[in-house]
């Protein structure tokens, strides 16, 4: 049996795209895999802490010298980083919010990047990982568009998550989110809704492909 | 009088290069305009919150519909949003951290920026304050060295602060702050050294600078 680790960060709850097309991915994963386990963490509803001065130290403290708030943090800390290396696959949403990944979904990465542990390229402890990004934003980003350049959350996912983890990362765009919202935006609508029905089959396609790869001996 | 907003993110608290170098600065800015107003804020001992799902909404609710808890995370947005619009000039410690700004930073910077108010370019409530940037990291990321692109947080500082907010960003950039705590770095010490003096010098006269230019009927 195989194990997705599925996390969502998007504060909007209802109408969030990239909640609904890591739903996409997750039904055709279940779909395929009825019997494997899914992790779910919503970062929004809880949030993990900043990192700070005590889950910093993670690894630099030996277990008898432990006081009980440092156990506490490192444990906290242990378990995120063991859902990521114990995932045969990730599926993580990732809203643009002010051009960059939520804070929350940094706190996350703070989290789960140890160096010469979980953080040696492809010699870390989740490298290979395969792991799909959501990285849905409310406008286009796109070559040859105005916010062209402005994007600062799938170069830097591309590393961190990819170069740094070494997990094996494909990434889903759906743009224009905002169009069924701003009106300035209406005559966008079209190319919106295009664009998130791709990302939809994207998605529940690559849910079901890793899924069957996954966990063949279940089909 | 004029106004200095200090921000600090260091989770390092005792050797910390971006808050040695800020001290820097504020030690310039002191020197040169006593009777001035520095407001502090130490993300790393007390950080603002992640923006939620009930902070996202300020400016949506009317006051007359608000429950407590949107009332008291509209409040708290609001001091940190005229923290900002009332310095005359601002200072930001933004160490590298996994390849990019703190988490409690840019929860911050997901606080302060409110489309049509703050969030305007040049015509934003912000707009023009003279803003400089410590960001400091742990090895290089200068053109021609390994990890040159890898540096997440400038670039994406200069957007959200210079092009977002308006705000007239100087980075300042002590690198290779690791050479005195990493063994296999110890060939690079001077050339940290090196760098650090640059830094805060840079800082120190900047700080002066700008107090000076800032509030010249104090001196």
């Amino acid at each position: 049996m195989a194990t997705l680790l599925h996390i969502d960060s998007a504060l909007n709850r209802e109408n969030s795209v990239s909640r609904a097309v890591t739903a996409s991915f997750r039904q055709g994963w279940e779909a395929e895999h009825p019997d494997g386990t899914v992790v779910y963490r919503d970062l929004a509803v809880n949030p993990v802490p900043h990192i700070d001065t005590v889950s910093y130290a993670l690894g630099g403290v030996p277990e008898d010298q432990q006081d009980d708030a440092q156990r506490a943090a490192f444990a906290a800390r242990e378990q995120l980083i063991q859902e990521l290396e114990q995932a045969d696959a990730v599926l993580i949403g990732a809203p643009l919010y002010n051009y960059t990944i939520p804070s929350t979904l940094k706190a996350w990465i703070d989290h789960v990047i140890v160096v010469g542990r979980t953080s040696a390229g492809d010699q870390g402890t989740a490298a290979g990982t395969p792991t799909t990004v959501v990285a849905s934003r409310g406008g286009s980003y796109a070559a040859g568009t105005p916010q062209e350049g402005n994007d600062f959350a799938v170069p830097y996912l591309k590393h961190a998550l990819g170069t740094v983890l070494g997990l094996e990362t494909e990434f889903i765009v759906p743009e224009l989110t905002l169009a069924r919202v701003v009106p300035a935006m209406a005559e966008l609508i079209d190319t919106a809704d295009a664009s998130a029905a791709a990302a939809h089959e994207a998605a529940s396609n690559r849910g079901r492909a890793l899924a069957g790869k996954l966990a063949p001996a279940s089909v």
